[in-house]
C-alpha cells in the first residue's frame, strides 16, 4: 500500500495524551478544559435530545444557531454578516480548516502558513496538492515580520493562513498585524483562512481584533472559530465558517460530503447559551487570563523561564535551565519521570529552531495546576 | 472565484428537505425516522454528559466503543477484527467514506461506482484528483453485471465503491455477487470501500452478508457503517470504517486532521447500547420488513407501481401510470401539490435512463405513512 502521506505520523496531541494516559501523568499537553461546562448548557443537551431533536440537522447548521452566531459577532465586532447565506455550522473548527483548504486549495497552488503551525494546516494543504510555504515565527514574541510575507508571495500563492490568537504560542496580532495581512491579501488577490479558534481568549491590553473588524480582508476569508473552546466542552465537535455568500457556497458544496452536519441536539444547546448565556463569553478572557497567571505564580520559583501569552489557554516556558534534551524528548521525559505531560514546539516547525521550548495548556482546575507545579518546581 | 466543482450543487437531500419544510409537506424524501430513538440511548447521552465527559474522545474512537464494534462483527458475521488497530469511529459515514476515498484515490485514478450511487461518491473522488468511471444498474432489479464491470476495469482502476442494501434501489448483493466481487479485486490488486450503513436492514430471504464475510475481500476493504441508520439517530453523525491494520493505520492519518475525533457522550452512549441491548440491531430488520410491507399496503389501491425492495428504508415506485413529467419535475409537483416529498432517481446518475421512477423513504410512523398514502392513492 502507497501512502499519500508518508511522512505524516500520528498527531502530537495524540501522542501525548496517550502518553499521559498510560503515566498516570497530569495531562498539560493537548488542549482542553478539566473543569465542568456550564451545567445549563449540559441540561439543554439532554433536553433537546429527549425532545427528540435526533435527527439530521440542516446541512449548514440550524437557523437558531446560526442566527446566534451571526448576533455573537455584531457584539464582538460590529460586523454584521447573513446568517443564512454567510455561516456554516461544521463538526470542529478542524472539519471547518480542511473544508476551506479544499475549497480554495488546486494543484500547484502555494499556501502561506506560520510555523510554529497547527498540525492540521499542512497536511489538508498536500491532500489538495498544494504546497505550504513555511515561514517561521521566533522566541520570545512570536511577531510576523511582514516584508517576509510579502517577500514569500510568488504567482502560485493562493492563501494565508493565520491564526490569532495563535497556538501554541500566544501570540496576539496587533491593529497592525491586521492591516499588513489585509494589505497582501487585495494587493495580491490572495484568499485568508482566519483560524480564532482562541477569539475570546485575549489579555491584558492586547487588542480584541477579528478578521471581521477588517472589510476588505473578511470579503476574501473564511473565518473559523470552535465552540469547543468557548464553552469548554472539546468533545462536541462544534464550531463554524464565516464566509462572504459566494465562498461559503462553495464552502458549503464541500461540507455536505465531508460530515454533511453536525450533531444536533448539540447545535440546539449551543444556540440557547448564546442566547442566553452571552456574559459567559465576555467573561472568558478573564477567566483564563487569571488562570494564566495563577499558573505564573505557581511556578515563579520553578528553573522554567516564562515567554508572555498575550491570548489561547497555553502558556510556553523555556526549559533550557533544566535540561539539554530536545523537546520531543524532554517531554517524554517529562511525562515519564515527573508525570506532568506536555507538548514539544519543534513538531509544529518545518525547520525546527534550537530553542529549548515546550507548552503547558492551564485550561484546568486550580488543584491540577497545582499539582503539575508542584512537580515543575522540584527540577 | 473559480470553483473546484463547478458542476455540484447542493445534494439533492438538502433541496427535497428544504421544499418539504416550506410546503409543509410529509417529508418522504431525505432518509431519516421521525419516531423517537431508544429511550435508554438518549438518557444515556444525558448521563455521560452530565458526568463531566465532554471533551475530546481518543481520535480513534473510545476503546469500548471500539471493542463492541468488534463484538458486533463478531457476532453477525463472525469475523474476528481489532478494535485497537482496525475500528475507527467517524463523524458519520459520509466522514468515513470521505476519508477512505481520500485514503486511497490519488490523481488520475479510476474508481468504479454504480449508478444509482449515493451522491457523495463522485465530488470525493473529484476532490482527490481521481475520475469515477459509473456503471449503471437498471430497473426492475438493478443487479450488476460482473463481466461488465470487468470489462470496464483499466491499469488505472484502484478502487470499486459499492454499497449493499443500496441506497437508493434497495437491492441486496448475494453471495455470488461478493464473489465476484471478490475474484476482481483480488484478481486486479484494486481496494474495495464496502458502503454498509443499511446493513441490518435486510429482508425476506436475501442474505444478511458483508464484506466481513469474505476474507480476502475484506483484507483490502474499507467497510464503512453507521450508528444513526441502525439506531434511529441520524443527527448523532456516528459511524465508523473497519479496515486491515495498514489501511486503518492510512484512514486514521486522513480522519485526525478532518474531524479529529466525534461528539464523545455519544459514543458511550452508543456503546452501551451496543452492549445491553443487542436485540435491537437484531430486530432492525423484521422492524422495517413491517414498515415496508405495510407501506406497501397502504400504496395497493394508488397507481404507483412498487418495485421490490429486499432492503434499506427505501420504496422505489414508478409512476409512469400517474404522468409523464421527469422525475425531478414529478417530485416538486408532489411535494407542492400533494404534500409528499419524495427523492427522485436520476440524479444519481451520470446518464439517466428515462424511467420514471422515484423514491420514498418508509423509515416513519404508520400515521405518518398513512397520510403519505392517502395524498397518494388521490393521484
Ligand atoms: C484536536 S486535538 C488538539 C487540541 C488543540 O487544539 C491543541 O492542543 O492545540
Ligand atoms: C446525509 S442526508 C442523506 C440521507 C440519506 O442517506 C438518504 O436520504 O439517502
Amino acid at each position: 500500500f502507497k501512502s499519500k502521506l508518508p511522512q505524516l505520523g500520528t498527531t502530537i496531541f495524540s501522542q501525548m495524551s496517550q502518553l499521559a494516559t498510560e503515566q498516570q501523568a497530569i495531562n498539560l499537553s493537548q488542549g482542553f478544559p478539566d473543569f465542568a461546562a456550564n451545567a445549563q448548557l449540559v441540561a439543554a443537551l439532554a433536553d433537546y435530545s429527549a425532545q427528540g431533536l435526533n435527527q439530521y440537522a440542516p446541512m449548514p447548521g440550524i437557523a437558531p444557531l446560526r442566527e446566534q452566531i451571526a448576533a455573537l459577532i455584531q457584539r464582538c465586532y460590529g460586523r454584521s454578516v447573513c446568517p443564512q447565506q454567510e455561516v456554516t455550522v461544521t463538526s470542529g473548527a478542524t472539519e471547518a480548516l480542511l473544508v476551506a483548504i479544499s475549497a480554495l486549495v488546486s494543484v500547484g497552488d502555494e499556501v502561506i502558513i506560520f510555523d510554529p503551525a497547527y498540525d492540521s494546516y499542512a497536511p489538508a494543504i498536500a491532500l489538495n496538492g498544494g504546497t505550504a510555504v513555511h515561514i517561521a515565527l521566533h522566541a520570545p514574541d512570536y511577531r510576523v515580520n511582514w516584508q517576509q510575507v510579502a517577500a514569500a508571495i510568488t504567482p502560485r500563492t493562493k492563501l494565508i493562513i493565520v491564526n490569532s490568537p495563535h497556538n501554541p504560542t500566544g501570540m496576539v496580532f496587533s491593529q497592525a498585524d491586521w492591516l499588513a495581512l489585509q494589505q497582501l491579501v487585495l494587493q495580491h488577490n490572495l484568499y485568508c483562512i482566519s483560524d480564532e479558534v482562541y477569539e475570546h481568549m485575549v489579555f491584558d491590553d492586547a487588542p480584541k481584533l477579528s478578521a471581521n473588524n477588517f472589510t476588505a480582508l473578511a470579503q476574501r476569508s473564511f473565518i473559523v472559530s470552535s465552540f469547543g473552546k468557548t464553552f469548554h466542552v472539546t468533545g462536541w465537535k462544534l464550531g463554524y465558517c464565516v464566509a462572504p455568500a459566494e465562498l461559503s457556497s462553495e464552502f458549503r458544496k464541500i461540507h455536505q460530503y465531508v460530515t454533511f452536519s453536525s450533531f444536533t441536539p448539540a447545535q440546539y444547546a449551543i444556540a440557547d447559551m448564546l442566547a442566553k448565556q452571552s456574559a459567559q463569553v465576555q467573561g472568558l478572557a478573564d477567566f483564563y487570563q487569571q488562570k494564566r497567571d495563577s499558573f505564573a505564580a505557581l511556578l515563579a520559583s520553578s528553573r522554567f523561564r516564562l515567554l508572555h501569552c498575550q491570548g489561547t489557554y497555553f502558556q510556553l516556558v523555556d526549559y533550557s535551565a533544566i535540561s539539554a534534551l530536545d523537546d520531543v524528548a524532554f517531554c517524554r521525559w517529562l511525562t515519564i519521570e515527573h508525570k506532568v505531560a506536555a507538548i514539544p514546539l519543534s513538531v509544529f516547525y518545518q525547520t525546527p529552531p534550537h530553542s529549548r521550548i515546550i507548552r503547558f495548556c492551564f485550561a484546568k482546575q486550580h488543584s491540577t495546576l497545582q499539582a503539575a507545579a508542584e512537580a515543575l518546581c522540584q527540577l
